[in-house]
């Protein structure tokens, strides 16, 4: 997996049981997607073409309270790829124990952006993805 | 399906392609619970035994773009009961079209605040529950 | 004033001292914003005059913690009008108690969406706006 | 004034006219100010002594859009402190060009948990802010 953020939790990401609020992670996850294709993807050349990132299906586990203080490093793997998209798997780490505190698939297809519609993966998205791919053999 | 909240799409809501951002879609949900369980059940009842709502799974489709001065039904049903947990199914549609925007199954336990570790649902909660089972002849 | 829309305080709105988030209500008083306006202005004319409302300054005071179960009511006043510029008074008060939990005074141009530059407020607008006048005098 | 945190604008922070939502300002100098007090406040310290740091007034500036792509530096300096309340300046600019984008006065008080009041800011707090000072002669 790679690692693409890290973030420290503070007073206002959290609920009133003093844990990160549910809600965050999604953005959480968001933000570790952004990190990973800039460094990767010509996300330019894709807007120049009329395409976007559109994410069509998450699905998030919340596995352990994060509470003020604790860095969270979030990983993201390649799961699997379609013809016509692609789902990443995402984790969210105690920094230093390793605990998980949430992980996600997250679906995400590439739409044209007059039509909506999904474009199918061309080969060299395809081979770009497959670098992201891992044995899930943590960090 | 029960319809629990009705919201109207604002500019606040929105992302840079204008549609209603991915990430508003949980609260959306999580109002339209809160909603439903003011409603029926006694929270404070639960709150009194040192038992809090802990969603422990979430699992998102994103249908179809919401645009600003949509207004958005959210619907909740029971979808299924384990010992511990329970899901449900919850739908946000456009007012009018029925158009779906978005869909979930929303997985949650009865956590003791205390130890964090989930409870046996009772029957009593079950019956409540089972209130909220649909046919769920859509989708 | 003008009572422009309610919310109740839901757990995703709190943070770890089971208090609003501040950094909720200036978008509760954004909405307040739009229903007010939706009622009152014909957004579509301006946005057909290529018109944005443009936020310009925001004055926060947070007086009082709302915690769960809390209905708020927004309330909206003009405060005054320059030749660019409009400022309107909002207060989020408790219904049923009446105490203030927060209260802004909001400044707005209205900008031309090409050039970013605020325009003069026409006759027409600053009619409009001094309906939303108020002496003040509570509801 | 001290640089205390940098962030990329991304998709999610954007509203529909692709620049930076308002209401995330707030957070921004949140987080600033987090990170500002983490490396020279005994945060812990005030916390045994039941202490928490609650904003009671902003006062914010939307001086700039910024867009996907922009990096933001947050500055935070002194800007007068009263007898049981301090004013913080923040300054949110952009990384290169150093374009202010937002800028706001942040007051805040020391309040007891129990009773919610303000104390009279200690002079040990008070030498720490002092610190914080400075001329205000902009980058």
């Amino acid at each position: 997996m790679i690692l693409c953020s890290e973030i420290k939790v503070r007073g206002y990401h959290l609920d009133a049981y003093g844990h990160i609020n549910n809600n965050r992670y999604l953005e959480l996850f968001e933000e570790a997607r952004w990190a990973l294709f800039e460094r990767h993807v010509d996300i330019g050349g894709f807007a120049r073409r009329n395409l976007a990132f559109n994410v069509v299906n998450a699905n998030i586990n919340y596995r352990s309270p994060a509470v003020m203080g604790d860095v969270l490093e979030i990983y993201v793997a390649l799961k699997k790829v379609g013809s016509k998209s692609a789902t990443l798997y995402q984790e969210a780490r105690k920094k230093g124990s390793g605990i998980i505190v949430a992980d996600a698939d997250v679906t995400f297809v590439l739409a044209h952006m007059g039509t909506g519609k999904a474009v199918v993966l061309d080969d060299e998205f395809l081979a770009l993805l497959d670098k992201f791919r891992s044995e899930h053999s943590a960090s």
